[in-house]
C-alpha cells in the first residue's frame, strides 16, 4: 500500500489479506499518525504486527520478480495495456512466474502516481460500474485477494507459481541496471531538463517490459559499466 | 443485511454495491441509532438514500423469487448445501430464475440465525482461509457482489437472468402457504411444544426445495383451505 491514509483501512486490508491467505504487508511512507493508529484487525494480528513501513516504493517491492499496480482505469493510465482483475490470474500463470509477486495499492485520495506506476510490470483493474469506479482501500484489497485464491495462487501454494520457474530478474537488480542507464543517459547529455522525468519513466517501463533474465541483466550491467568506464576516461583526458 | 451493527459498514456495503452495479440495499431491524448515523458513501449516495429498514426478513425478500443466504460456514450450517461463491453465478444461471435475487448478509458480530437461514434457497460460502473464516461486512459485500458481476448477472444486465423465465413462485406467496400449512399442522396437533420451531424451520426449507411454480403454489393453497375449512366444521359441531 503506498501512502495509505486511514487507518481503519490498513487493518481492513490486513483482514481481507489473512481471509484469502496472504501474509505480507507492506506500507510505503504512510502518515506516521496513521501508521501508529492502526490496530490488529479480527483476525490479522500477525500480519499487522509483522507489517513493514518502508520509505520507498523501491524498497517495498525489491525482492519482487512482477509488480502489478492496481487501478481504477481513470484517463491518465489508459496509453498502458490494463488487466481485468478476472483475467489477472491466467495473465501471471502464462508469464511462469518463478519469484515473489508484489500488488500495489494507491492512496484512497490519489491512487497510484505515474511515477509509481512506471514501477509496473502491468496494471489489473477491477472491473467497476462507470458511475462509481473508485474502490475503498479495503475492499479492492478484498477483490483482489479473493480473485487470486480463486485461481489458488495464493502464498501458501507456491509450487503453482513455481512449477515453470524462469530465471526473471529480480526488480531489485533491474534498478540496478537503471540506475546505471540513468547516469549514463546523464553523462551523455541525452536527458534533457524539461523531458527528463518523462524519459526516466519511459526508459523504467521499457526494461520492465524486456522481460529480462538474470543473465541478461548481468551482460546489460557489464556493457554499462564499460561505457561509464569509457566515458570517465574521456572527461579526465 | 440483517441487524447491522456499524455504520461504517452499512456505508460501505453500500459503495461496494454503487461499485458493482447494485442498487436496491434493505437493512432488517438495524439498531436504530446505527441506521441514523448512516452516512452517505462516497458514490453511494443514491443507495443509502434510498435503502430500506423493515422490521422483519420476510418483508425484506417477500418479492424475491430466490433467496440465498451468505455464511463463513461454521458448524452449525454444515447438514445444508454450501455452494463456495465461485461456482454460486453457475447455479444461479442453471435454476433459470426469472424474477429478483436476494443475496443476505448477516450481522457482523453473529451472522445469520438457524431461522433467517430456514429462509434461504441456497446457501453461499465465500472461500476464506481456515484460520480467519469470517470477513467483514463491508469487504463480504464487495466480493459477492464482484463475482456476480464478474458473471454478467447485476441488475442492469436483466436479459441475462430472464432469458428463461420460470413461473417460480415468488416467496411472498410461498410463506402465505407455509403460514397456511403451519395453522393446519397446528389444527391437527402435529406440533409438539418441544419440537415446535424445529419443525417449522425443517417444514420451510421443506417447501423452498420443492421450487414450486406460481400453479403448484395455487393448488396446494386451495388443498390447505379446504382442510382448513372442514377441520373448522368438525370443531363446530
Amino acid at each position: 500500500m503506498v501512502r495509505p491514509r486511514n487507518p481503519l483501512n490498513i487493518g481492513a486490508a490486513a483482514r481481507a489479506m489473512a481471509n484469502f491467505g496472504f501474509h505480507e504487508m507492506v506500507a510505503v511512507s504512510p502518515y506516521s499518525p496513521v501508521w501508529q493508529e492502526t490496530r490488529s484487525a479480527v483476525g490479522a494480528e500477525e500480519i499487522v504486527i509483522s507489517a513493514r513501513a518502508v520509505e520507498s516504493l523501491v524498497e517495498a517491492i525489491g525482492d519482487a520478480s512482477v509488480v502489478v499496480g492496481t487501478t481504477a482505469g481513470s484517463r491518465r493510465t489508459l496509453d498502458r495495456e490494463l488487466i481485468p482483475l478476472p483475467d489477472f490470474p491466467t495473465w501471471l500463470q502464462q508469464r511462469k512466474v518463478g519469484g515473489r509477486v508484489a500488488v500495489l495499492f494507491g492512496s484512497e485520495k490519489t491512487g497510484l502516481s505515474n511515477e509509481h506506476l512506471s514501477y509496473c510490470h502491468t496494471l489489473v483493474r477491477i472491473p467497476t460500474a462507470v458511475g462509481c469506479p473508485s474502490m475503498n482501500l479495503g475492499q479492492a484489497v478484498a477483490v483482489c485477494g479473493y480473485e487470486l485464491a480463486r485461481a489458488g495462487l495464493v502464498p501458501t501454494h507456491p509450487l503453482r507459481l513455481s512449477v515453470h520457474q524462469s530465471d526473471l530478474a529480480s526488480v531489485q537488480s533491474l534498478y540496478h541496471l537503471f540506475d546505471r542507464s540513468a547516469r549514463v543517459l546523464e553523462q551523455v547529455g541525452y536527458l534533457k531538463p524539461k523531458s527528463r522525468r518523462a524519459t526516466l519513466i519511459k526508459l523504467r517501463r521499457l526494461m520492465l517490459d524486456l522481460e529480462l533474465t538474470n543473465h541478461d541483466a548481468r551482460i546489460l550491467g557489464g556493457i554499462l559499466a564499460q561505457v561509464e568506464w569509457k566515458i570517465g576516461q574521456g572527461n579526465s583526458e
